[in-house]
């Protein structure tokens, strides 16, 4: 693991890093797990624990009044529980290898199906970079499918489903039963059906229509089950991966152990420089969840940049090679069509999409058909004998403002929703990527596009971006647009990092876009009236008024910068206690009053006294005992 | 200047940098001025300069394309003037004296009529605090009201409604007309009314409708008018101010000049610590932004902070005592009466606006109504005699997701609607303060009620947060809110900062929270329509796709940052010309790809050959010339 690299700081603390990792929670949280039907579905949430309110003030003895611990979804995997065995050089425990063999559709192959895996694989002068524990790989063992679309389909429902299903439930129905739940806004929810309580059959009648996706390889039996769909929580993907120009193996491990630490809940490969083969296998073998890549910026590698040489052949030897390593989905350029390319050319800002722009170059070099067009159904079936979902690529997406919604972007879109039904046809599940640079008054008409031509496929987003006039501030910019189209429909949201359109991310920028994808699709997931969300901002918000600064924190999606943001101006420890931050001071705290004023009007409300003569009575009193209340009048009322 | 002070590192650097304070430029910009019809008009604006485009390769001589300045607005006041006379100590220039004198409607009093700032005057301790050059105050010479409203009703064109006129416009029109402009997207406006041009007569009939306000205290001559309203540019509000816990007199100065430059539209000194008549002083003369306060906040400083010991006459003298020094909009919290406190007992957060708590505690303690509410039309009457502009504070706005759009708030919007017909009839101009935190779904009835209820007058909204969960990101859960409800028709944007709920904003929070402002705030002028608004997104982007970086940072709403995320991955000065970044590479650079595929199908699509027999033939060009193409194709094409 090894390689020259003349970064050696940044390589050395990401060696250090993840050579040393061991089990790390969350501030003031625990790992639980809630056990499901089938054996081995056991999942893991993380519990965040409260203290007590205080009831009372300080001349009586106080009524403790405990806080329920507020269960919140985890994609950090065994890295946030304390006694787990992390070894990065053996990678995660195989939680689905059971499932996966007990299904008995599939058969260990024994030497790897790609011609590039089997040199790679006899490279001795790579070793040193190779992941060590190499497992059999697997496929299936017939012409079936094996993917969670065909079981579905089927009527089964697998311990994959199940999972899920607990998974998105947190735990909620407990949560709201509790006394002092409050009641959730009524959302709008544009269409989508968000029951109650996730059964394990809805997981399934969803995949079963295409709606929904449970991205789940084979080869990838370490992944902790996710679904993707309007009808569940919103979910984040973050992009990682090396370029030419920067990062190596070991930084990129780091920047996924910390994609999922911080919310991360699939994560992109798109390593573009050399050994992307060896990155992806320390990558997959680690990741709790799923992994997503475009096998054609390998295959580009692979014939040195050269576009116009790209072949089908070599195309699919790279699908096979990235397939028996694991990868969850494949970001596939069909949607590219020859015809459309001239649709571009009177664009601002051209084809802004990576492979899009590949594939373009490739039909025009040519003046041939997109390959990946053509061979779309040979495409899907390797895809459906490992279980590899599709992400519909959106090649031809806006990459300025200018450019949206226009004609180059939905002839695409609409040859996407062709290729859906295409890949359903062979039991292969699909999700569409979309923009990308869009004004909000348009982000709607892209969500209403893809749901009538792709018949409901989940919706998978950049963003998108409201405006092109913040680089360096484009997380911001797109979590605009991302809770907006997450709230009209949009499954999953794709990260955008305050670097991009100016850099690699480098780990703060991961974490920078992370929490702003995460506050997106809470917003989204609140504003659709997803069942149960309002819980963590409603326990926010109590510790808040009651001054229980550390439940503050550690409720919040980033405990560390908030209570850093605190201690900045109130370091001491009595600041974690006091009834006041430095914003307002102590006497001006509108929290602190506010607790004085409710006090005071709840007494009367309870005492049902005379409306009129009660209060008068009351004002007297208040005045009588003024300074007092104002510090610490709790008590003082109480005894009235 | 100089007090006692136990964090002297952050005060004496303020001090070094509003004493050492000369004009300094944003990049690569440069000031220029309108002129109007008025004497004295002549409308300061930002005109970022940008470099040639260079079409063609390197083996012909490139052909040169000059880039049109892009006209930007411009809060910075003389600041950002490289050869601007700046000195602190003495205030900016008086820029409407002659027009305010010249109406004759007032006079020059000859002793401060507030008790206190005659007491504060003739204190000699206070000294060492006092901002220097002391200019005469003035105040209506009569009954009369000296009110932008009251003109406009009247039918007077002020020069302040010139000024904000051609302010608005930007020179758009020679932009617009410009070769090479695109055509922007069509807007959703929700009602607004957003002429291609924006006449001095417009700007009249939109203030004397009461759907916009030029805030313009007679006693700051100082500030460069602006104006609110739904059918202008979105304006962005930024809080400063000490509180009893932190900073000092230098660092607020230097907080307003830091806040004018990064974009604040008006800028409220919510200080409430000592010297809060000293701080207003130095803020409002060196201030080109309208300055709002909250008078209570200082009032209740006068009673020792004891709510229920303010007073009308003591709050009276805390009016005209800030009327004097130039406040150009007061926040009353006038709706919080005495009826509705009581609808706040059953919330989550209770009462969180700290005027709205002070209130709601000197109503119950005196089981009195508000004597804001009580003295209204007294109120009206001092304002009208400065023309100070109402901001209805909304004292019972929402905490908290769960009490959003509660009983409460619309109870006390109701109100504000009543306050602002009463206002009106009093011809003192109004705008309406909103939440706060509401969840997406419900942003729209806010605005809708606002507009219902208080018949378009302004709406002025601070976030709303549309999360609970992340505190130390509230810049970024509101500015997803606040484009929202920009995009509706809110006029002005209050911002938040990171330290929300945390602490006192510094210098650096100030910056970030003006930033997702400034972007929340255009991206909803882009998706009202705003005539010209995309004019800066689409010089960035064409920048961008022409590997233009230096003016890709300089159009950017922070440049350095920009200019510095690049410079991370690439330092050197060749990274600044060079057709890639660190993101993917020079192999990978879509834009690059698609330059080429874009001059290629554009040459086929100019020589109108036959579409398949020239593309086959064009096709095997291209891969004769394959290589290439790939690096520096351009010029080898343009030689077929």
């Amino acid at each position: 693991m090894s390689k020259p690299h003349n970064r050696r700081s940044a390589r050395a603390d990401a060696e250090q890093y993840i050579l040393q990792r061991q089990g790390q929670p969350y501030p003031a949280s625990r790992k639980i797990y809630s056990a499901g039907s089938n054996a081995g579905v056991n999942v893991a949430m993380r519990e965040i624990v409260l203290q007590d309110s205080v009831i009372g003030g300080s001349n009586v003895a106080p009524l403790l009044q405990a806080n329920a611990p507020v269960r919140v979804y985890d994609t950090s995997g065994p890295y946030s529980c304390a006694d787990a065995d992390i070894n990065i050089r053996k990678g995660l425990a195989p939680l689905r290898q059971n499932w996966i063999t007990q299904r008995g559709d599939t058969e260990i192959i024994q030497d790897f199906s790609s011609a590039y895996s089997r040199q790679q694989w006899q490279d001795d002068s790579l070793q040193a970079l190779r992941f060590e524990q190499q497992a059999p790989r697997r496929k299936a063992s017939g012409n079936s499918p094996v993917t969670q679309l065909a079981y579905a389909r089927r009527g089964i429902i697998t311990p994959e489903m199940e999972y899920v299903a607990i998974r998105e439930n947190l735990g909620r129905a407990n949560a709201e039963a509790a006394a002092d739940a409050r009641i959730q806004h009524q959302g709008q929810s544009f269409g989508a059906t968000l029951p109650q309580q996730i059964t394990a059959e809805f997981v399934r009648q969803e995949i079963a229509a295409g709606r929904a996706i449970l991205p789940a390889n084979i080869n990838h039996p370490e992944l902790e089950p996710m679904i993707i769909g309007r009808n569940f929580l919103v979910k984040v993907n973050a992009n990682i991966g090396n370029s030419a120009v920067s990062s190596s193996i070991e930084e990129e491990v780091e920047k996924l152990l910390w994609a999922t630490r911080w919310g991360a809940d699939t994560v992109m490969d798109l390593s573009t420089g050399r050994y992307i083969h060896q990155t992806r296998e320390w990558i997959i073998r680690n990741s709790p969840v799923p992994i997503g890549t475009v096998p054609l910026y390998q295959a580009l590698e692979k014939v040195g940049g050269i576009a116009e040489n790209l072949t089908w052949d070599l195309f699919r030897d790279t699908l096979i090679e990235q397939a028996e390593q694991g990868v969850d989905y494949f970001t596939i350029h069909a949607g590219v069509r020859l015809a459309y390319v001239p649709l571009t050319a009177k664009r601002l800002t051209g084809i802004v999409s990576r492979g899009g722009s590949i594939m373009a170059k490739w039909c025009l070099a040519h003046h041939q058909e997109n390959f990946l067009y053509q061979h779309f159904d040979d495409i899907c079936d390797i895809m459906r004998a490992y279980d590899i979902s599709f992400s519909l690529g959106d090649g031809l997406r806006p990459g300025s403002i200018a450019d949206a919604n226009d004609e180059a972007q939905f002839a695409e879109l609409k040859t996407l929703g062709e290729l859906t039904h295409r890949a359903w046809a062979k039991e292969v599940q699909v999700m569409v990527e979309g923009p990308g640079h869009v004004p909000m008054q348009l982000i709607r008409e892209n969500m209403q596009l893809q749901q009538e031509y792709c018949a409901d496929a989940p919706f998978y987003t950049l963003g998108p971006l409201t405006t092109d006039i913040a680089p360096g501030y484009d997380h911001l910019t797109s979590a605009i647009g991302a809770a907006q189209i997450g709230w009209y429909g949009c499954a999953m949201l794709c990260y955008v990092t305050p670097k991009e359109h100016l850099g690699l991310p480098d780990k703060n920028d991961v974490k920078e876009g992370l929490i702003a994808y995460k506050i997106a699709a809470h917003a989204a997931d609140l504003a659709k009236g997803h069942p149960g969300a309002q819980l963590r901002d409603d326990a926010l918000s109590k510790a808040r008024f009651e001054f229980r600064w550390q439940d503050q924190f550690n409720l919040s999606l980033n405990p560390e910068r908030a209570r850093d943001y605190h201690d900045q101006t109130l370091p001491q420890e009595s600041g974690k206690v006091a009834h006041f931050c430095s914003m307002c001071g102590p006497k001006f705290c509108s929290m602190k009053i506010s607790q004085d004023v409710r006090d005071y009007a709840e007494k009367i409300a309870v005492q049902q006294l005379d409306a009129e003569q009660g209060m008068q009575t009351k004002a007297r009193q208040f005045r009588q005992h003024g300074a007092a209340l104002y510090h610490k009048a709790d008590t003082e009322l109480d005894g009235d």
